[in-house]
């Protein structure tokens, strides 16, 4: 069921310094900051031969990712995203094994204009899973 | 500078849960457990198309991710591992950006029996970073 891994998402407090950070420091190919005010986030990409990171900041009040942040002032490891081929099937699949679906368990577009959906990270060993159509 | 995305590692309480969670609720490939006591680790390998996932359990008493572990019971996400070309000009590099490579500064053998480096989180966005010769 799970293909690519699509991108790791990182939180961090400062995404200037995070992405002078993986542009200088570690050499990677950065993307301009982008405004994501549908998903509460800025979002940088570090494009990777492979796949990509996302470094996020919050992003007005209500961001999904603030409460992350004040638990984690650093930053942090915030959830890896993977690639299938049927969001949906992949939901009721997943449901049936027990695995709790986040919202209302309906696909939502996620921030690559595409269908995603989160999974419980204390179903899958304490790790945020996201899905997105791939 | 950084390359490929080698893996992301996830530390796990229980491996045969998290491999049969890999397996059969994602859909995943997974590798059978291998036990690296020089690593204090037995792991379990997700093949992606792209890169990998390691789940890792603690072996043995000394296990560099016991003390995650008990922070964290139920697991999560331990270091991303980006390759590189060359890890001695990435460390001086890193070393020279002001960035703290941990132990005494050389690379040891890692679990894919090549040299490795990890950097301090502190310094990563609160994230555990691995470098790999590729």
């Amino acid at each position: 069921m799970i293909g690519r891994l699509n991108h790791v998402a990182i939180v961090v407090p400062d995404l200037a310094a995070a992405s002078r950070l993986y542009a200088e420091t570690l050499g990677g190919k950065v993307s301009a900051p982008v405004a994501q005010p549908a998903h509460g986030v800025t979002v940088v990409f570090v494009e990777l031969p492979n796949t990509k990171i996302e470094l996020l900041e919050p992003l007005g009040e209500g961001s999904p990712v603030k409460s992350f942040l004040d638990r984690n002032p650093s930053g942090g490891m915030h959830h890896v995203c993977y690639e299938v081929d049927d969001i949906l099937a992949a939901r009721d699949h997943l449901k049936a094994e027990g695995a709790r679906v986040l919202g209302d368990g309906e696909p939502k577009i996620g921030a690559h204009d595409k269908p995603v959906l989160f999974l419980h990270p204390k179903d899958f060993c304490g790790t945020l899973v996201e899905l997105e159509q791939a």
